[in-house]
């Protein structure tokens, strides 16, 4: 079986680096935990003073309320059908909502206990949330909802997901700035609501130096990165801090390509195109301290279910022998860890996630 | 929570069709169960006179074995690692292994219990397998085999996947039809181990009427098809027996956009191309009898890890409401039911599967 390998030093690194840069900057880090989906992983945040969480559904908010967080976003437009986990949740902690609709208000009629929300702004994404361009939508969402005494809110919520769309730092930074400008403009046309700004990607966390008006960033993916953050430029090689380790099961003289036990369901399905050919991770080396980088050039670039094929790898092919365990980067982490029950760390601990059995 | 919707009547009419397909061929069939991974599923196949099964994995084969099945062949070239579970499950049953290298034998010495094997042979897929081509690495294999008395061959599999590949049926007749005559070949050739024929993928076993030579099918995506087997012309539309219920969890005016609750993590990352665009789900219409493929012209087109968006749709977009679920048929169902952990069949009954806590 495929293991998913946890270099636990590079992920609290990783963690110590965005938590530094949110305390440069005066920001609260609400880290986002769909990206690692564990109890044990999100509590080694703690120690770096972060009390507050955000997650992707209720399923998950449930999970990491058992846990013992007490603080926690669930960072999807709410949805009628939750109303019940949100009425057990917010009578045992703090919970925080999107809304981006005055449609939605009214199922938030019946809920018994305080609950926060904010408004999901758009700011060019295109995916969720009231256009920025929009504040008369935003006003009949305040108006609607301040007629629920229960219902609290709290400020503009904003994912500029297109920074994964572009190319070049450049195009990035406009995102973020317009992002910036679009939220510091509603902070104050809003303002006699006191709004805070909730804001941030793995991307723009990772690289922009300007953070003016935001008051709590809300990455994900910087717990483990991977090979999509590193082709944005968000982290090096040597940051990504897990990897799949899969067994050598077949060796093919007549086109000397190696069969690994790893496939679309331990890696997932998404790729990275590389010289205009996908590829689904990257081949790392096992050193002393867990894996290195260095020399990487060999991609997984076959995948169907339970099969990785490594093509095109020569030298490779005359090192590995059948069984031998090969190790790599995966393209998309969250994914990635989706998929899996559990993290092995490098000496060997097993840490469960919210799939584990 | 999105989720996934079964129809038991198509499922089991899927299951009568090739049963009868095998039957009107005279082949056995064994099927695999890598497609719905679930042992009260496998149960339904007894009552068509199934006795074995097929799987992709020694997790798997431990899972099913744990449900009762006593013939399980692991459809993947044999690892070392996994020599634990297969003394295990082949003391208490009848166990099939893929070789397809003579360095896989020596790893199987220590074995105490009788062991099936079968050959794996490439007739030109290029995944796994010893080329048709080459029958001295076969009788290498045999020959190493030959010295332990617990590794019985049973004969030859074939699984020809790039069937899944070319775009007309006539070139999919053709990988059929050469296959055929590769592993007849290969049966007389070697036919003084009277070799069974193992062989067949979805798309050949639902349309081909040529199946000489070969023994037992082994397809497994037909117990509920999909969009890919109905773009290849393996069963149309009606006969997909899975669907994914998804929440209406917004809808964007500006943009006359839907979003559902229904992402990568449900779906998975599979996509089809579409005149030239990437969809991940079909639009199909809720109806007395489950659902109706009727008119069905709306595709997923936008997935991001919990995000699904329904773009183009000017129609639907006046006619849906927040918190309306949708049904969506998948692009590849044995990858979006390894997202899963139950199945809702249409009268409301639960079936678990592997991944159920």
């Amino acid at each position: 079986m495929p293991r998913l390998l946890l270099d636990k030093k590079k992920c609290l690194n990783n963690i110590q680096v965005m938590t530094g840069r949110a305390g440069q900057h005066g920001l609260s880090l609400r880290p986002h935990c769909k990206s690692h989906q564990s109890a044990e992983i999100s509590h080694w945040f703690r120690e770096f003073g972060v009390s507050s969480i955000t997650v992707s559904s209720f399923r998950m908010a449930q999970y990491f309320a058992k846990a013992g967080w007490k603080d926690i976003l669930v960072a999807f437009p709410f949805q009628p059908g939750e109303l019940g986990p949100l009425q057990d949740l917010s009578a045992d902690g703090r919970m925080s909502i999107l809304v981006d609709s005055p449609a939605a208000i009214p199922f938030l009629n019946q809920i018994s206990h305080p609950v926060d929300y904010y408004i999901d702004v758009d700011t060019g994404y295109g995916r969720t949330g009231v256009r920025a361009e929009n504040p008369e939508l935003m006003e009949q969402i305040l108006v609607k909802a301040a007629g629920n005494p229960q219902l609290q809110f709290q400020g503009f919520y904003c994912h500029a997901g297109h920074s994964y769309k572009v190319h070049t730092q450049k195009e990035r930074e406009a995102i973020h700035l317009k992002a910036l400008d679009d939220l510091q403009g509603l902070k104050e046309q809003f303002s006699e609501y006191g709004p805070r700004i909730l804001y941030g990607d793995t991307p723009n966390c990772s690289t922009q130096k300007d953070f003016r008006g935001v008051d709590e960033i809300t990455p994900g993916n910087f717990v483990f990165y991977d090979l999509v953050q590193q082709a944005l430029g968000s982290c090096s090689l040597d940051e990504i801090a897990v990897a799949l380790e899969c067994s050598v099961a077949g060796k093919y003289n007549h086109s000397q390509q190696i069969l690994i036990h790893g496939g679309a369901v331990h890696f997932s399905r998404e790729s990275l195109s590389i010289n205009g050919e996908a590829v689904y991770g990257l081949l790392v080396q096992r050193s002393a301290q867990g894996w290195s980088q260095a020399d990487s050039k060999t991609w997984l670039t076959g995948l169907s279910q339970e099969h990785g094929l490594l093509q095109n790898c020569q030298k490779l092919f005359h090192q590995v022998s059948l069984g031998d365990k090969l190790l790599f980067l995966p393209v998309h982490s969250c994914l990635t860890t989706n998929l899996a029950e559990e993290y092995w760390t490098l000496d060997g601990q097993i840490i469960k996630n919210i799939h584990a059995s």
